[in-house]
């Protein structure tokens, strides 16, 4: 039965390009009402151009660097509403596309190239859910799933052949463990869809009703889950082909790592057309593994079903509890991937819950049959692993000893393995958003690309994958322990946490439900400390330390970014303050702590509002009518780009102050001759470093000048010669650029470039 | 007897720190004098703060991360010339030392490690030429030289050795042969000193003599050969610890880098401790290896000075004319250093030329003795050139079996070989000094940093040797066939410049001076063929290829400084131009070329001076009363940073436009109420970029505006949030960086930060 969560907001699982931009709630456009009405501009002058471009259609010049006039580059919003009042209800303007380009010639030949390779940008517009159909949507999202049996019972034999071929007796009694664990999770998954019809991440759904604490362990239980699905899948594809071309086994490495940028850059494209290439290969896939399953009984039918008996292997180690809980363990990760179908509920059609809560049925179905159907067949077959070849690829060897079907099946599996590193792809920026949007992670993970795609996501995963796969060497093995601690966490925090839900949303038959999550979140749990405790030593341990580590990190994100919205938050004005008047600043006050709520007027603090206040007290919106200002100009030489520097900031009709810094006395007696002669238009101050220093006594000078008069903004013009090729910067020092870096640090300082261009 | 060239500013080898401001010629101030008529700036507002600082030094505040108030880093230039009037004849300001730290952690940090490493910094008052006293400038200068010795007669028999240990015969003719080749060298060159007296390196006699082609590339030459200095000391320097170590041989190179690092660090300290170092170990050189040759001779004496007979060693090459040109301009590195006494000839007591000259004689002397007493030794003893051993060290065993005596002469020789680097880092900066006073170098080599040495030149140095030493991994005798090329080169320009000067300057006994240099230019010259010829495939195809490219590159500086300086300078307004008018630009004006002599006013140009003109018109020096403003402020959020920028933007007084890109629509219409709520104070216009791209559409909208309206300067204010720990700089993306980057592209765009501190 459909439901919705007590925050709505936060289960609102729509991507929009809008994020990076949130509303402001009520209070805080009131405040912001509050900060503008103690505005006093009177009446502002005029504009001297038209900031609509609208009167100079007509007469297009030639821009820079291109033929398009940039006037041609923008139009009028096409607006159907009524004007409202002249100033604010305009119309605006929209960019077009080639106003997206960068000018310079460097970036010019790099939009080529990414335009080549990514296709032209999409518009906004563009971001409608794709809706499939459920004969689509099963193979888009079953893919990780069914792929995990390509490697799935191999790592179950694995480790049961350490304890010698005598335990392989065990096989049939674990997978058959195994098929209980999938129709468990399956179903409880399938109760938890119609409860988040918009999307059910395990990310959401803890943080919803466990608390954020556990919403992140999930998330990162996840972000590693993704990770190593690319890596294992990329490793067992590549294992394969190898296993079907062993000439190839010594490019395992480099030719990974191709395969992890095709699957970036087609990403980087945009999901539309990423979801057209699944169809075929997973279907061939389960044909092919479908034909071994037939012919294999076949077969063995023909043996009257007797066993074969597998090669005798020497025991390497005992067999206990531990060995078999490890083989458990290792066994479920053929479950990787039941999440696909509630992460992507809004990508079905109407009735959406409905069709995903069937796809989801069909594909654990399919999975119970395949991975059932493989194990016992391979039981009948006798096989046991062996390094450099896959069980399934000996499986198909052993069932089609000739003819093209082993490299049909070869192929096909790899093919699916390639491909479910690509739902890695669609779900690890998916959640990175939702993690930014909530101030989890870094904003950046917000930005919708010029392809609608989460750029910054996909190559944080691509990068992150490639160093994993890399770092292990390409064994798919020696990744799977690691690989199901991961999904185990998020698969019972994520039940765990329906079990919550129904009980706060105690709906019809909710006792039911919360039994059957409740199960669900047990049997995950305990898969979850068997993979954690047994395989620690084999690699366990990363993920047990890197989880919450990573959980630490989104906690410090996310205080940094309360703290900056805290910082930059509008506070309202106290109340009663007489614009224009501002009482002397009181010396060494001493550090107020952060503003409260913004409903409540400040306490006694002083009413002006210059930005350069004493140090430590709290800075206010400032308003412009209470803004003094002084304008600072660090001349060295008296050239052209002094004098443009000088110029402007004269006209800006504010006092003015020239500052030179001279090495000797006698240079400073020379320049202020020369200022001399030039008329001496701007008071100059001369400062002699004996010590050669420039930018250390230039920032101490103007400090103190703010600490002799705080109220007033210091606006220092600084000219900026700009050169037109890079290799020239080699030829200058970067006064101009560690002048900026220097003063920015000081509260209350203004910094102005005025660029001179040298055409050379 | 004394004299000067023609260009006494070009012979002008005093090194000052106001090298960085050279002083303006009469055309130039006329320019400035001219320009400065044009402002009429009416009576400037009054400075609503003192800047010499002197009313606020009662109340000085805490600055901002340290104890001391910022005022009281600063005092008043103490001045006894009168009052000029009231403006411009004031004192300034003198800063004082702490007024150089930086004010970030960081900053403080690394500056107390520089201050423990290298010392606290010298004032400029501290540039004196340091006298030195013949006795004393003899080891310093001499060592380079004398420490040749310990190479030279092995390079020499190393060669003749491969065709077989009869070729030895030819030791002794070679050996004379060089030694004339030092008299005359050294005659030469005692010739050169009184010339000139301040200082006669061969880039400056060449340039002055031969063209600034010349001159280059005998600086090119000396470049190398300061570099290869370094090298080859070091290499040999190591070869002679590790003959009498044989263990440290495995740590030759880490050793060597730990070195030139040392030797960096030393001179970074300055240059006045350096000079006392030398004494005592080139004293001890010369002492130890007089002992040598004393002790040897003895015991050959007591031989009846009978030669013993060498180790046959098969020829492996045949003995022709070119081994035996090999032979010599190998032999002939011996003779690199003798330039030091004429480079430091300002260093010396008065009467300078004349203890120069002395000083050079003794060396030249003591060079002769020591290289013509070695090789002979050498013969009478019958050694021959063993890998792993230096000759010197071989001789020394031989002649010392039992003692200290051996381990004197190796740790003598080593820290004689190591010293003599050093004088590469004494004359490399300087050298790259004068070169960037003229243009021909970065100009960040004119700089004295604050323990009064050319920290640039000393790092660029230490950098390259580093890199050679490494590259050939500290094996000296693959190094010695580069070098000879380098100096001999020098040698040659150096010598036929003297001729020229004589020639030019028709002194007493001319000829015979001319003829003098002469000679010695050609013998400098046949060894220069040699050794660039005969050991062309041994490595000197390098230093052949190296010195036009490095000459290439010095005229590419030099060119772009010149352009610069066109470009910078100051150009006359045109006569007659009313202030105030300006005639509407033309569009599409073809772009004009750059202005001609500064003293004819120019062609009809259009008189309007705003920045903004039409792409490609030369922009002229503006006037403060033709500006015209437009200030724009891109908002993104309203925030604070955004209501500071507003409000900075608005209390300028000049029309003020406010920009807002909105990803969507709906966006653009939720900004637009809010603003509206705000009290819609300044006019605001909305982009719609469908694109999602922000800098791009916003980077053209400014362009556009900005070909609506040539004549306005748009001033861009760009809030900018200034984080206090750098790492916080990940969790935010550059828009503003990128902001900037994009619009200094822009003619007539200045760009103004408003800075907003978020203490966390």
């Amino acid at each position: 039965m459909p439901g919705r969560s007590v925050d709505d907001d936060r289960s609102d699982t729509v991507v929009t390009p809008s994020a990076e931009f949130p509303p402001l709630d009520p209070a805080e456009v009131d405040t912001l009402r509050r900060v503008g009405a103690q505005w006093r501009t009177g009446v502002p002058p005029a504009l001297p151009v038209d900031p609509t471009l609208d009167r100079y259609r007509s007469r297009p010049a030639p821009g820079r660097f291109s033929r398009l006039a940039p006037i041609a580059l923008f139009r009028p919003e096409q607006d159907d509403r009524p004007e409202q009042d002249d100033r604010a209800g305009r119309d605006g303007l929209v960019a077009a596309e080639p106003a997206n380009r960068p000018d310079s010639r460097l970036g010019r030949r790099l939009g080529r190239f990414r335009r080549a390779v990514l296709g032209p940008p999409l518009t906004s517009a563009a971001v409608l859910h794709e809706r499939m159909r459920k004969l689509v949507a099963l193979p888009v999202l079953s893919s990780d799933l069914l792929s995990s049996v390509a490697y799935g019972p191999e790592a179950l034999l694995t480790v049961l052949v350490l304890a010698g071929s005598g335990a392989l007796g065990l096989t049939l009694p674990l997978s058959a463990g195994l098929v209980l664990l999938m129709v468990a999770v399956g179903i409880s998954y399938r109760q938890t869809i119609p409860a988040y019809p918009h999307g059910a991440g395990s990310y959401l759904v803890a943080g919803d009703n466990l608390g954020v604490g556990a919403g992140l362990t999930a998330a990162a239980g996840l972000m590693l889950d993704y990770v190593l699905t690319v890596s294992v899948s990329i490793a067992a594809g590549m294992h394969a082909i190898t296993s079907a071309l062993p000439g190839l086994m010594p490019f395992t490495v480099p030719l990974g790592v191709l395969v992890i940028l095709l699957l970036l850059a087609g990403n980087l494209r945009g999901v539309r057309t990423a979801g057209n290439i699944f169809v075929l290969p997973t279907y061939a896939f389960v044909a092919a593994v479908l034909g071994l399953l037939v012919v294999g009984y076949l077969r063995a039918a023909g043996r009257g079903f007797a066993p074969v008996a597998p090669p005798v292997v020497p025991a390497t180690e005992g067999l206990g509890l531990l060995l078999v809980l490890r083989a458990f363990a290792s066994g479920a990760v053929s479950m990787t991937g039941i999440e696909a179908v509630s992460n992507a509920v809004p990508a079905f059609r109407p009735t959406e819950w409905r069709n995903a809560r069937t796809t989801l049925a069909w594909m654990v179905a399919m999975l119970v049959v395949l991975f059932a159907g493989l194990t016992l067949l391979i039981h009948l077959t006798g096989l046991v692993p062996r390094p450099g070849e896959t069980l399934l690829s000996q499986l198909a060897r052993v069932t089609f000893p000739t003819g093209p079907w082993y490299a049909v099946v070869q192929a096909t599996t790899a093919l699916i393995l390639l491909l479910a590193a690509n739902t890695a792809f669609n779900d690890f920026p998916r959640l990175l958003f939702f993690m930014a949007r909530a101030g989890h992670a870094p904003r950046r993970f917000l930005h919708l690309g010029d392809r609608l795609a989460f750029g910054n996501g996909l190559v944080a995963l691509a990068g992150t994958a490639t160093l994993v796969y890399v770092a292990f060497g390409g064994h798919t093995e020696k990744l799977i322990p690691l690989y199901a601690v991961g999904v185990f966490l998020a698969f019972t925090l994520s039940q765990s946490g329906m079990v919550v839900h129904w009980r706060r949303h105690r709906g019809v038959g909710w006792r039911r439900r919360a039994l059957v999550n409740g199960v669900g979140a047990v049997l995950s749990g305990l898969v979850l400390l068997t993979a954690a405790v047994a395989k620690f030593t084999e690699g366990a341990w990363v993920v047990v330390i890197a989880v919450p580590l990573l959980v630490l990190l989104f906690h410090r994100v996310h205080r940094h970014y309360r703290a900056l919205h805290a910082a930059l938050a509008l506070r309202p004005p106290p109340g009663g303050r007489e614009p224009g008047a501002h009482p002397p600043p009181t010396a060494g006050e001493p550090p107020a702590t952060p503003a409260p709520a913004p409903a409540a007027p400040a306490a006694p603090a002083p009413a002006s509002a210059g930005p350069g206040r004493a140090a430590g007290s709290v800075e206010r919106e400032e308003v412009p009518q209470e803004l003094r200002h002084l304008v600072v100009v660090p001349v060295a030489r008296l050239n052209r780009a002094s004098m443009r520097a000088l110029a402007y900031a004269v006209s800006l009709g504010r006092p003015t102050l020239a500052v030179h810094l001279a090495p000797e006395d006698a240079e400073a007696d020379r320049f202020r001759e020369q200022w001399r002669a030039w008329g001496d238009h701007v008071r100059l101050e001369t400062i002699v470093s004996p010590y050669r220093a420039v930018i250390g006594p230039l920032a101490h000078y103007l400090a103190a000048l703010h600490a002799a008069a705080p109220e007033l903004v210091l606006t220092v013009v600084v000219p900026e010669v700009v050169l037109r090729r890079p290799w020239h910067r080699l030829l200058h020092s970067r006064t101009g650029h560690r002048l900026r870096r220097a003063l920015r640090e000081l509260p209350g300082v203004v910094v102005t470039s005025v660029p001179v261009h040298v055409v050379e």
